[in-house]
């Protein structure tokens, strides 16, 4: 399967222009959320003027946004060859590439990632999908767009958490994935430059596992915990950024990795301090850890009753699929 | 992409327990309507007593009858590696591959279809969804069903009505796709024998073209029109079998190729006359083609303003692709 190709610009107008020019989409749609449309649409609005404006968070990324999504495009005549452009951070491009995935069995699409963790991450790959009720992404397909269009142009709107946030999975990328990566980042490399090597490093191992059943494991790098530290705090109603549940969660991880001698221990420290110094954030408490591992049997990403992991063996070098039984489980 | 297998069998319950047990599935969950629920799914209950139940009929092919399957797997606790065995109609295969396609980015399923009409085509082909409002199928996806199990014990209670609607789809595939069905279906062959070759024929032309692209749309002969027709009454509040709608269109569709050059009067009139034996249909009357030709240009099939076509060019053998103009049009 054709993964959708990366495209990197200064200005994502002129390069949607003359793309769009050249494939010769009879019609374009726009999908934004409130935000987007605000800030990021006005470049665009050359284009079309066809949108569909949603509102922006998690809450609303629900089947029945899908279908007032999908109302919409019928009301715009949209047909499969037509194209839905997704302008916004990964709530958007997961919901409209949901929305184009299941529209007359599918119509075109791209992303237009908005911000630095959907450049980075979500708006690569071709999962798609909305909450049901609280449970994040179990209704959703597999759905390449037909290209990300990534500029950083758009990030001067961004709140600065959101900066915070994204390191997260760059640094994962790197950690588990990329060394070379990795050490950008520790040097402080130029963001731009950070941003694309870690965007064709993840392109790199959606290419050789589009359905998630192998090597794309590696990218759930602290996520294992990270999504049990998230649904925690979902719990008691103090949501938290996902890009720290995941930072979070790789400190744990990698505690684990170190203490089942996946890892040495000079590696698994200069990764947890390179998440201190890129996002501020200490390891969890002991009384967070304790409400943590109660959640972390109800993990949607195990199938038996252990729990899989994917953890760095180096900086840059993974394994997934690694099962471990609930007393194993140290931090 | 590896398309569904089809097992053929005399017992349903039987063959579905062999091979869920040489395949090991966890758990297994069937999806009826109230009618399959009450004449089909007791032969099954030893398999697994986790059943969800549908109301009957189109009308409940919408959306959100998918939220509230995905509501009932969720409750069971269904996993991507578990077995949703939608058990129905093409209706039951539409709604209940769509749901396995979309919960948690695809769980496994397989079709059991109960009628003749989804034994010889619905349920073989991986398209399914479900429609919006009016407009039929706008929201699915493509998604192979791990296997078509296909038993006509079920036929016995099928209505009368409901065999002569499946002789369109039959009679089509012979028409434009293998010479040989066609002969079959003329010399009164077994109704066994017949479905075994026409569902191996529709699997064929599957896999030459999955999404749809270019052979499959062979099998859109007489839907052009079909679809017109079945609209039209629909309109009007008087709906009619699907398998009926594709008999006319195939009716009138007949005599478009005969004096458009691409097929013999002689084979034209062969397979109408096959149409007319079997089923029982009239072409339709002007009045009613007057209607028809209204709704022709509102016809989702089509992309431009000109119509297209598949039209067989010989018993047997046929060719996708043929627009023509609102003039070209004549019957």
């Amino acid at each position: 399967m054709q993964v959708s190709n990366l495209l990197f610009t200064k200005s994502a107008a002129n390069a949607l222009q003359s793309w769009c020019h050249e494939k010769g989409f009879e019609s374009i749609y726009f999908l934004c959320d409130t935000n987007t449309y605000q800030y990021c649409y006005p470049v665009f609005k050359e284009i079309s003027d066809k949108v569909i404006v949603i509102p922006s968070g998690e809450t609303h990324k629900q089947l029945r946004m899908i279908e007032t999504i999908i109302e919409q495009l019928v009301a715009f005549g949209a047909k499969q060859n037509h194209l839905l452009v997704n302008l916004g951070g990964g709530v958007v491009t997961d919901i409209g590439g949901f929305a184009a995935s299941i529209y007359r069995r599918g119509m075109k699409c791209i992303n237009v990632p908005t911000t630095l963790m959907a450049m980075a991450d979500a708006a690569i790959g071709g999962k798609t999908g909305v909450d049901h009720q609280h449970l994040k992404n179990y209704i959703g397909t597999f759905y390449q767009a037909e290209m990300v269009l990534i500029s950083t142009e758009f990030l001067a709107t961004l709140p600065y958490e959101e900066f915070i946030s994204a390191w997260a999975e760059m640094i994962k990328t790197g950690a588990i994935l990329d060394a070379g990566l990795f050490k950008m980042i520790e040097e402080d490399a130029l963001l731009d430059d950070i941003l694309k090597r870690c965007a064709e490093c993840k392109q790199s191992v959606v290419q050789m596992d589009v359905f998630d059943r192998s090597h794309r494991q590696l990218l759930n790098f602290g996520h294992t915990i990270g999504h049990a530290y998230e649904s925690h705090y979902l719990n008691i109603s103090r949501p938290v950024k996902h890009g720290i549940a995941v930072a979070k969660g790789m400190m744990a991880e990698l505690e684990i990795a170190k203490t089942s001698g996946y890892l040495t221990e000079t590696e698994a420290t200069r990764i947890q301090s390179l998440i201190q110094t890129k996002m501020s954030v200490e390891p969890m408490t002991l009384a967070e850890w304790t409400e943590v591992k109660k959640l972390l049997w109800a993990d949607k990403k195990n199938t038996g009753t252990d729990i899989t992991f994917s953890l760095p063996v180096a900086i840059g070098k993974g394994k997934f699929g690694i099962k471990m039984k609930e007393e194993e489980i140290k931090i």
